[in-house]
């Protein structure tokens, strides 16, 4: 089939987590029109192949009649010099795509199925509509526990599973949705000054507006080779780095990169999610974090206890030792929302300032505390003393300045906030009764977080306290004209607080 | 906000049905990589805008960090001149996909939020997986009879709505699924010859290997502006023009594009895509044709059943007369598959050919008969005999050729097949007892057909017919040696026809 081949080139479009081929529409060997409704190819070179999304192009610039062009990724996966000969062919359905349509009309799946999806996505062979209808099916009718359970073992073993060959092996999980929430950066120092391993990765931000790794990119390197990153845990017990260098369930970031924009949430997915990827990073025990508040992901007790049960009931069946807290999510926690101002917060609260955020470093404080119980030495109830002890005599900052120092430390950061910045005031007396997650989030996102480090939303007020008209309740922070713009015109719209009276406080109904 | 402003540029990528815009990853006025996790942008020019999905250019050669590229397809939406001043915002997903949020959780939908979507998806601003979302979710839980009337009006009001200023403006439209189904060709230039307003638009094929347009084209024009389509309409009574160019339930076209290459088949959304078009049409009389059989779209008489039920429920609240055939659906219909082998076997039909394929005959006029039959002046069961009359009379002959003249004339069109050929031979003697639809649309569709004309199959042997061992089959003929070489390898591993014992023919359960 020499005579079929197409030039391999290497078109400079990142198509975000979707593999793209371009071909001329007068392409010398193959119909492109024909391929396209068909909506995906399979490209080959040599034994191997990748499947493709097909675009059409007319711009000889971008690819001439005899080539055939990929987008960054597709090119990266096909992995073949430019120039070389590729073949093409019609891509049939991925195979599995008949589990998705048997999800469709309502059946139960087997762990040969969830096995079956999970490769074929992780092999790229799912475009993205077959991706989002996977997630829809597997949300709506819902996932009973035991397909949550095959799920999760098939996400598990679609990359690497790291092994520590230690039977203690500690990490903490929050199911996320509350800003400024960054207890990590505080309890990966404690717990690994108790001498407990905690190889904790971190994510970066999708639609919020900082990630842990966004937030500790200011002090350090994040991006750290799966080698090098191996050594400083052993090292220094702990890290606080970028997840997406290892190979750790793979196929969760193809599925949240759909989920993410679709704003669709389904409880088993995100059980199996959170599950596989800790259990790929080598946990043993994990401490999962469900704030529970009007506007945080899970507004009801009864729904955090069913979630609960769920997380356990998975975790049982796969070996981990697994403990669920419920925490106050009736508001961010701390003050900053944003990369740099995130990292004030972090900073005050490890070097004891008595200006910290109370609720970051208590918070912090009582995670840490449940996670240093793990240990068979520690009598039940001693953690939280052993977790403060740890903070307030400075060894936590000083594990927390040696992980820097392991992982690259940025010499000459700043944390001077963007230079635009606007407040947003009280528009009448009383006490603040509502703090919304979700709008304080999205401004901060609007104003430039986490891509602009120095973006972001400094809050002056907490819920509980008294404000009169015209005092400042936050402070948005841009260092971009447009974005700052974008912010101003969102905080017009709904600034995220309400102001009222005292009993209109939403309680909070956690007790740790 | 004049310093926020890109230079609209368009670049020649053809994104089928997605709006994509091109930025590059050094933009000097926004943060290309914060919009892109976002997935979907707003881009305005004036008081317009459109949506699109972000991809990040690092070629200058395809756009430079002073300007905003717009896919063929979004640069049209767009409308506005290259080099004028573009500003894009983040776009908030459609308010309308809260609707398909709460439908992926089980609940039913108003007609307000049918409406909405319809509008959102016309306006282009779902993408793809958008739209996967709203199809699984209106698949699985399933739309209820009162939704699909729901969606069905959202549809039909999605676009233009035509007016013939008659009682009695009939269309026939087949669920699909049958290769070689050619029997509009053959049945509008009877029912036209009566005398009645067939005014039928075709499609052309998406996943099939050729729609009537593809078809049609061989022999006339099918491309047609509306206003020299309707005058053609006005004197022969009948068309066989593509329906692309008018703007009839366009949010249909859309939802297809995601709906085929998924594979999904939802009831609901079948019943809703047939009857808005054809209402949008002007129709007020409709004859269904349901085929069923083992390899057909529809499988059971039961099915059939529950399927006429709900166009019934449907068709009545619209106003529209609807009548339901249910056919047999065991085999391809007629001999070719294909636009020039399916041309051949229309041509032999209307010109009386004694070698004119039975079945393609029988069932045309059956229909045709049954459409007859909604003019009041004819007397039930007189329909057949009418259509018959005009068949072989050279009636329907000479009506094809003035609509073919109207429509415009293909002066030096061939039927000759495709050059490339194979047979494919029976591997034991016995009678033919399946020939596979789907099986053997795919092979024809992968030989080229409906992009290359000459491109199909032609089936030498039909259901029931007695063969013995190395006798040919059928016949696969190609017009490029890749596609070729791509039908033989599919042909080796599944031919799609079944040879045995009399006995295990598969019973048809119609009788007309």
């Amino acid at each position: 089939m020499s005579a079929e081949n197409l030039i391999l080139r290497q078109i400079g479009i990142d198509t975000y987590h979707e593999n793209v081929a371009y071909m001329h529409r007068d392409c010398e060997v193959y119909r492109a029109e024909g391929f396209q409704a068909l909506s995906k190819i399979a490209i080959c070179i040599n034994q191997h192949h990748i499947l493709a999304v097909l675009n059409v192009v007319d711009d000889r610039s971008i690819v001439t009649p005899g080539e055939l062009g990929l987008s960054l990724q597709a090119f990266k996966q096909l992995n073949g010099e430019p120039g070389s000969a590729v073949s093409i062919e019609h891509a049939e359905p991925p195979i599995s795509m008949d589990a998705v349509r048997r999800k469709i009309n309502g059946e139960r799946l087997s762990f040969n199925d969830f096995m079956a999806i999970s490769q074929d996505i992780v092999k790229s062979r799912y475009s993205k509509m077959e991706m989002a209808a996977f997630l829809v099916a597997s949300g709506q009718t819902g996932l009973d526990r035991d397909e949550i359970l095959y799920l999760t073992r098939a996400m598990l073993q679609s990359g690497e599973i790291l092994d520590w060959k230690e039977s203690l092996v500690v990490d903490k999980h929050c199911i996320g949705g509350i800003p400024g929430n960054r207890t990590s950066m505080l309890l990966v120092p404690i717990v690994a000054a108790h001498g407990m391993l905690i190889p904790k990765t971190s994510s970066r931000a999708i639609t919020s507006p900082s990630g842990t790794a966004d937030t500790m990119e200011i002090l350090s390197q994040v991006n750290l080779d799966p080698l090098k990153l191996n050594e400083i845990i052993h090292q220094e017990r702990g890290c606080l780095a970028w997840g997406g260098t290892a190979k750790l369930a793979p196929v969760d970031d193809k599925l949240i990169s759909v989920e993410r924009p679709l704003g669709i949430d389904s409880k088993g997915q995100m059980v199996a999610s959170i599950l596989s990827k800790k259990l790929a990073a080598g946990s043993n025990h994990l401490l999962i974090d469900i704030p529970v508040g009007p506007t945080a992901k899970v507004r009801h007790m009864r729904e955090a206890l069913a979630l609960r049960k769920l997380f356990e009931f998975v975790g049982d069946r796969l070996n981990i030792h697994l403990e669920v807290v419920i925490t106050d999510g009736r508001q961010p926690i701390g003050c900053g929302i944003g990369p740099v101002l995130e990292v004030r917060d972090v900073l005050q609260v490890l070097e004891n300032d008595p200006d910290a955020p109370t609720d970051l470093r208590q918070k912090s404080l009582q995670l840490a505390g449940r996670i240093i119980e793990f240990d068979p030495d520690v009598r039940g109830g001693q953690g939280y003393a052993i977790a403060r002890d740890i903070l307030d005599s400075g060894r936590a900052m000083a594990k927390m300045n040696a992980i820097i120092e392991a992982q690259g430390k940025k010499e000459d950061y700043s944390l001077k906030p963007g230079e635009l910045f606007f407040e947003v005031f009280a528009d009448k007396s009383g006490v603040v009764t509502q703090i919304d997650n979700f709008k304080l989030a999205h401004i901060a996102r609007i104003a430039g977080a986490p891509m602009d480090k120095r973006s972001g939303v400094d809050l002056l007020k907490k819920l509980g306290e008294s404000v009169t008209e015209g005092e400042p309740l936050y402070r948005v922070h841009a260092e971009f004209e447009a974005d700052f713009q974008f912010a101003e015109k969102l905080c017009a719209q709904d600034c995220g607080y309400q102001i009222g009276d005292e009993k209109d406080i939403p309680k909070s109904f956690v007790a740790f």
